[in-house]
């Protein structure tokens, strides 16, 4: 379980490294809390953040439940890729908006294998 | 707890197809990124998958912890209703956001009662 | 572990009551959803729960990785703070955006705490 817990918590560093780019693109392009928009680049940063805070709402329950029905290891590689997914999206989002798709799927296809593969896990042990 | 993981990773599921209807709506009127709204429809299903975030990070914990001082049958029954009431809110805010009360109350009272719930087993252990 | 149970909890009917404080918010300056915008007060308490749902991502499973660990004892004690720096946040934000610093930062130390104590218990386990 340790490698799981290992790539849970680097997903929980990676998000809040974004949630730091998106503190310093609000000093750099002078967007004033309450605002969170106002500057094309800021809302892309603010868009990554968004977007990884909805998906690791999923990722981390569904890579726990996992964890307990099959290899622990394996369960922690698929983790592995949402990881690199999740970098890959963000530098593509803040180049260009429509370059995120690559970066977005390597993030969308390790979370529902790992919803698909706890979700069988279970049913299987209840039948 | 099979009960309980199963109702958790349904509820991922839901939360899932909401974000993937949200896609849709932004492809069908023609909200491109970073934007966020633009569209009446669209933005009631940005709500939605919003307020179901909000809703699902209260949630899976409270179920969680219940299921650790409580019948895991009947936390996972009272789960079931949160699943029903997020359907009936989805539904009911896409056509009418005036209409969306009933669904919204099948979703927060389940999550009260399974954090009071938790609450009272914790505290009642402690004591 | 009851310790760190309540913590988690607390937490969670913080996080219920900052949204039921926008809900209210809603109805005194009459923004109607699925707007989340349209009065500097509202958009005060929007971005207090907005950054609230943010930072519980984060705490919630360091919280509990960190605990499996270190003492559950002080590990509830660190997220005692964060508790305390949320009630200080919303406070100061609602009341001046600019003075939001200290609650911000009495959140985010004892997160990046929570965080570092899990990484640096799980990496020492696994060498």
């Amino acid at each position: 379980m340790h490698y799981v817990e290992l790539v849970a918590l680097l997903a929980l560093l990676q998000f809040l490294i974004f949630i730091v780019l998106v503190g310093r693109a609000r000093g750099r392009y002078g967007i004033k809390a309450p605002a969170t928009s106002g500057h094309e680049i800021f809302d892309r940063y603010f868009r990554v953040q968004q977007n990884t805070q909805e998906n690791l709402l999923m990722f981390l329950p569904a890579l726990w439940i996992a964890a307990a029905y099959w290899n622990p290891l394996w369960v922690a590689a698929v983790g592995a890729i949402y990881l690199v997914g999740r970098v890959w999206y963000c530098v593509g989002y803040v180049r260009d908006p429509r370059s995120r798709a690559m970066g977005y799927l390597l993030t969308a296809i390790p979370i529902v294998v790992l919803l698909l593969a706890a979700l069988y896990g279970v049913v299987r042990t209840m039948i």
